[in-house]
């Protein structure tokens, strides 16, 4: 253990003690329990969510009163809704808000009247290619009600008329989000954002929620080098609330994620920060290569989830989106297929140990300056060079210690040798420590 | 129709209007009633053409006297020529003038004796390759006389004696040029030139005189942002004149492009100014890859056409040369077979409307600043997000604004945002031109 | 013959007029008269060879005594060696350093003892994969005792107890190295370095040390530009001790090339300097290109011979590493079987010529300012356009002088010319001073 990176080095050993199947048969049971909750940009789903992560973490939880000014934006009237069902002629019960909270357009007005089935269709959404299925809407900045049902469902429909009932309530009230800091020994942080708004949907973002609690439980019993910010935050009115509330915090930001679509059985993808070379951007990619699969690395868009908030122009933060298969790019995207049977523990977990292995390069990353520039100092002497045993490769450890050595001249951060070397991250780490503990090395004080 | 860029809005909205194939056949009847004279680097054949112009655009026909010193070259001696044959020994004219200028070795000393047919051989020239063709060859800078004729007359030659006459003179004169300005609302200019030093030939060079004067012609219709300077020179000897006679002009040349080889039917070819990232490089490489076809992109050498001069370090001017096949490239180059039914005026017309897209690029290229930086404004309020309608897809539209909102900080251009975002640059000035009547957008100052 | 760049001009031509075969033959001869003797980091084998290549060149030969304090590290004892050898049973000798000097473990400190096979096969070497061979092997900072033999002779070994000679000493006395200077007419020099350490082994490094020579021998009878210094030291702790006690000479280091393995069949290949593109880094580029054959261009690894002490963070000097096979890539390496049938005089003399043209860059590069730098200047009627025959293709030469003078505006180098067109550097060296000799270009100040 080294004083100086001591948080991280521990993670990592301790990382070789934890086990990931049982943190990603953790996440999936939370996964399970928030499942069923109608979640909204705003409402009583949110809140029960985020109260049920206080059982794994002690999360602050804030109310910004609808109506309050963000930036260009304001913060909608709160919406909630009890229930909601459409009958038949017969006063059956053909679609019905408790099997399954999507059947309601999200952010629907309350509505309880018999409309024709010509006027119901001007309400009803289905996917005709996946007939099974139904779809996931949401109408919050323009007032309207609605129901998305299966296809099958919706050919059914013959009779003239029908009952509709929703059951909501969208009335001044506020907008709730979820932070919680883990403290490190730096005031400068890494900004770790989920969105909590969708309701009974698994990948998106079921995954990327129970995969930051998890992550913040966990980084919270280290002593990390960053302090942590997590956010659990509705999407796009939930970055731009925070940012606009926020305004001091945001120049502490030095790295940053946005987690979602972590649950599926796709390749890892990372799409890159406004800036592209960020040290986020490449730890991400660092990671990825080392990992050894497939993985798809994205140049930046100003689309897709809280990253373009993050990533405007008048902030311009270092934060990339990391996911699996990007959303959009599934067929079971935004619709019930999106389900418990969709996410599974083992791909949580392999999320979560990618996760802590781009913090762990964030952590460890550093600048030296070698203390023996003028030639190589003599590393058998001090029981350096050809002694090293263990479990890495001794070739590997010699020629990681000459990299470090000759490229610390102050202006080569470790990412950049790891990158320089094509070695991996961790092999360098240790070089530099081995070489910090015998007086080869010392940190560049800029 | 937008205040800032009015002109070449117009003009794209008008340039949908103007009908390509009517324009290319107009150019190409002008080539056809330009086609019979006898053109040379100095000469009645140049006024003559220069006069032919006056009938579509007012130019200025500017005469430069011989022995007039420009930079380390002087004017020539004017050249002009009434007739030219080559009679055998039974005073039958087996080679004339008359039926094409292309017989004569351009810039040939006056000449009337009777030669052995050894001696003869010295003075002419063939294609053995192409039997049938009449090679195009000059002497501008070495005094000499000659006869270019085809490889099959050459072959039958087999008098002892033969008569030739060149009836020609080479005498102080004048070399004589064309200028055009199209006034714009800024005094940056954009320098648009062709070579006019070409007998009988059509692809090199009357396509490039058609192509800049009805661009000239169309362009002097329109509330142009840029200032245009349409050139027709004579090669090498020309932009050397106007260079050095115009010293106090070249630093308002922000753009530029050299045209030639626009008539045949092979595919756009554009050799990059000097500097090879300059806007205009930019610029066609865009329009050239919406095209959609092949095409070529060639590195600058100092080597072609009058780029060269354009191009010299004293000058450095973001100069490109605009081409289909290159010049040496086709067999028909420099031959009697370069000839009205090489140039189609579709290919013309094509040629015209790849021009004018470049164009449109410098003319609506701008830098904005974001108005609304700290995160995405609400487009929806503004009537700006899914309510746009029309011709182009939905989607597009919005993606384009908000890469033109994310990368409006004063550093990109719309170019670089069209060229960041691969979409076309048309989608992205439609972008910003909606941003900024929203009030989200305004020009960067700097 | 030109002023400016008289020297290597003169090489140049010389160069057509040096037969490299009788030069690879000589080198040759001189690798065989080497070959016998035992070398290592010090001691009387180093001084003989040094000795020996007094015959061919002055060479200063330095001591440097052992203690001496060199950085990180210390002149170790004098190693010297009389003889050595294995008996069995019989009292027969079985292995015999007369035989091979490769059979005693490099360094090994002096033993007289009865040993048992067990005892004995803890100190004993070989290659299991070619049976057939003795490796090579060091002990220099770890005080030990061995014999290297081929594996056969190893299987062999059935008797209970050995007799082991070493009739070694280690003693106080002295580091030897060689060092040559050719006088340039400037200060600014050109470091070549080869190794001198290794016993009956002819790729390495034999080869670098006859290529070093002959190459001083030639270049002392030529008046060049830079000023050449040849370092003959023991790898890794004679360059360390040079740059120790030399440490002022070392700013004027501008070049650089470390001279290993260059006799073997195998492609060249060049190790860049941690500059990366240094001039040496593109001059060998520049050469290995033009030579038309396979090469590998390897990025720089702080590792292999003393390029990794030349380019060690303090220093950083422009040196890169030109090989045919690298080391550790040919099975012969190391071994008994790099040995005069490894090496070929026509490799060596490959060699040879492939380090004098790159040399020849570095002579020949230069800066220069285009004194006509508007428009391009007339060359007809200085007779330097289509008038120069001879050799080189006249198309080739008249673009060379058109793009020495385009880019000759005091930021590109010759090299830069050469790079960017494409033409080989001695082409457009060759118009440089044509347009020279013209008046037509200056050497730039700067």
């Amino acid at each position: 253990m080294h004083a100086g990176h001591g948080g991280m080095r521990d993670m990592q050993v301790f990382g070789n003690g934890i086990r990931p199947e049982l943190i990603g048969r953790d996440m999936y049971q939370l996964m399970s329990e928030l499942y069923p909750l109608c979640r909204s940009i705003t409402g009583n789903g949110v809140r029960k969510t985020l109260q049920l992560l206080r059982h794994q973490i002690s999360l602050e939880i804030r109310e910004v009163p609808s109506g309050t000014k963000v930036y260009d934006w304001t913060v909608p009237k709160e919406w909630n809704i009890q229930d909601a069902y459409l009958k038949n002629a017969k006063g059956e019960k053909i679609v019905d808000f408790a099997k399954s909270n999507l059947h309601v357009l999200n952010y629907s007005i309350p509505v309880k009247a018999k409309v024709s089935l010509t006027e119901l269709k001007e309400h009803l959404y289905t996917i005709p290619d996946y007939p099974d299925w139904i779809p996931y809407r949401t109408s919050y900045y323009r007032e309207n009600w609605g129901f998305c049902l299966s296809h099958k469902q919706f050919q059914d429909l013959t009779d003239s008329e029908y009952e509709v009932c929703i059951d909501s309530t969208l009335e001044p009230g506020s907008l709730t989000y979820g932070e919680f800091v883990v403290k490190g020994r730096m005031e400068a942080e890494v900004l770790l954002s989920c969105h909590i708004c969708h309701p009974s949907l698994c990948n998106d973002n079921l995954s990327g929620i129970v995969l930051m609690t998890f992550l913040a439980k966990y980084l919270s019993t280290l002593p990390v080098r960053y302090t942590y910010r997590f956010l659990f935050i509705p999407g796009t009115i939930g970055s731009i609330t925070w940012l606009s509330l926020n305004e001091s915090k945001v120049s502490k930001i030095q790295h940053g994620l946005v987690a979602a679509c972590l649950g599926d059985s796709g390749n890892f993808t990372y799409k890159k920060s406004r800036r592209g070379t960020a040290e986020i951007d490449r730890s991400v990619v660092h990671v990825l290569k080392s990992l050894g699969n497939h993985f798809v690395i994205q140049e930046f868009i100003p689309f897709g989830y809280d990253q373009r908030q993050f990533c405007s122009p008048g902030f311009d933060l270092p934060v990339g989106c990391f996911m699996r298969t990007p959303h959009g790019q599934y067929p079971e995207y935004h619709t019930s297929a999106d389900d418990l049977d969709f996410v599974r523990p083992e791909q949580l977990a392999e999320s979560f140990s990618a996760l802590l292995a781009i913090l762990n390069i964030l952590e460890n990353n550093a600048t030296y300056v070698n203390q023996n520039p003028e030639c190589e100092p003599q590393l058998g002497k001090r029981g350096l060079y050809r002694t090293v045993g263990g479990q890495q490769d001794t070739r590997t450890r010699e020629l990681a210690m000459l990299w470090v050595l000759n490229l610390s001249d102050g202006s080569h951060s470790l990412l950049d040798i790891a990158e320089r070397s094509s070695l991996h991250f961790d092999v360098i780490r240790d070089a530099a420590d081995d070489l910090k503990e015998a007086g080869l090395l010392k940190e560049y004080p800029g």
